[in-house]
């Protein structure tokens, strides 16, 4: 395998998608101490820029995606997608929209797609995603969008990894993202209303920008919101506009290194790394009186 | 500390409430370590029933413990409470409903009542809690009513503790289930359809009898359905024949010292006590590079 890995390595830095799937699952197989092998994934020379997108189910995020796949790629950009599929105890399957709407891109050497499910035992983001993310940044991509559903621990720590975050709201949304508006706040860099066709897009757009005026926190970032129809691509050059003057600048690039986010980060692997060290000790439980050498001083 | 800790726990399995709060505060302080000085904690000689009560804000769940902490003190039988309160990121402070319906027995000495918050990182029952829940095995309680909001994560884990699990609705909550019903199902033993006396109560309870005989997996476990007014305390009567008719059983105490659950347990208490490891090593960090002697083999 080493004598492979170096050969798969160089073939994901040329831009080969073939050998970046190969990496991946190198990643996958060897987990966080694939960094010692891959030292590169640590310090990207040129980072692609990660846009966050999430939302409640039906909202549109697969079609703006795929709209936006097909508008980096006319402008010569590569392109990753990686869609985190929640797995909770009770939904079992894909919450995620259609792959169908991706299907456009199948074969496009400049467009990645991968979907993965949420694998911590708590749900949380496993630590294939967190290896795969960094890996997108040596392997030549210019823009990853990491598509997740809601505001639960998943999403939190997929937003922790993005470099902008978007959050697809339709206007019938209005009722019920009363409760989460806070959380919602405290994620999005944008607020895209989409399926702005539907009658109370405007008022729902007018509120989201009132709602942003009154936080009683003030406005510790600017937060814009969008009105789009994704079917039609309206609205998606003011949301290109965003992300070009984002990239542009050299912010993202210095949030990505702030220690606070590497330690969240160095939190959640070695969550991901003991918890198979959990599954191993637990196994050899069998009545509570084994509690007291699991437990001892 | 050691000294104190044999006249504390002497205090407490005599029944006494001042003793078992400091019990508890021992617990906390020591986590599961405590199983080796305390080695009582792991068989009960005469194990408290568990009620869990669980459903969404608003369904009267503190209105219903505080009427059954009401109907078990007539009987004489020594009643703890423990409420659960899902720390979310999003909403800080308490979720479960007003404390003051409990007050009528404050000062009550066969009545002991703790709030506590979820503890765990991703939302996970604290250690504490899953001693607290051994600790009133020792102490004398009859019974333990266990108060949770929802079917999350710390929901999902105190019914694993739970010897038998209630879940409570409103007649409104028809439309706001259905996505988690499933879920429901998994973890209830009764459905109380509480503010019986709204209209639409009758018809709600009889589509969940439906839904239950539909459930295609097949009746696993027979799970009721009953009608209550906790606010005048109809349906309390039929409640309480319910886990009288559990609690001569054997069953509950078979499923408790069941190997899966000891394991979710030992599982729990692993991972509250990594958290800490976790919390500590992530503090070294500062740069992605650290990650190399964080994750080396």
């Amino acid at each position: 395998m080493s004598d492979q890995s170096g050969e798969i390595l160089k073939r994901a830095k040329a831009g080969d998608l073939q050998g970046f799937a190969r990496l991946l699952t190198l990643l996958e197989r060897e987990g966080p101490t694939s960094f010692n092998r891959f030292p590169e994934l640590l310090e990207a020379q040129k980072p692609a820029f990660r846009i966050g997108i999430t939302g409640p189910p039906g909202a549109g995020k697969s079609t703006l995606i795929g709209r936006l796949i097909g508008r980096f790629r006319e402008r010569g950009m590569k392109v990753g997608v990686m869609a985190v599929d929640p797995s909770s105890p009770f939904s079992k399957g894909a919450v995620l929209g259609d792959r169908i709407r991706y299907t456009a891109h199948f074969g496009d050497p400049g467009v990645f797609i991968r979907s993965l499910g949420s694998r911590g035992s708590l749900g949380g983001l496993s630590a294939s995603a967190y290896l795969m993310v960094r890996a997108f940044d040596i392997a030549q991509f210019d823009v990853v969008l990491m598509e997740t559903v809601g505001v639960g621990q998943t999403e939190l720590e997929i937003m922790n990894v993005a470099d902008w975050v978007s959050v697809v709201l339709v206007p019938e949304s209005g009722d019920s993202i009363q409760g989460m508006k806070a959380g919602l706040l405290e994620i999005a860099d944008i607020f895209v209303v989409n399926k702005g066709d539907r009658p109370g897009a405007d008022a729902f757009a007018h509120e989201l920008e009132s709602s942003l005026l009154l936080d009683p926190r003030g406005p510790s970032k600017p937060i814009r919101v969008l009105k789009t129809t994704a079917l039609t691509g309206e609205g998606l050059d003011a949301f290109l506009d965003g992300v070009d003057q984002v990239m542009k600048g050299e912010e993202w690039k210095q949030r990505r290194v702030a220690p606070a986010r590497i330690r969240a980060e160095a939190k959640a692997l070695l969550r991901n790394q003991l918890e198979r060290q959990i599954d191993v000790k637990a196994q050899t439980v069998s009545s509570p009186r084994d509690f007291l050498s699991l437990f001892s001083k």
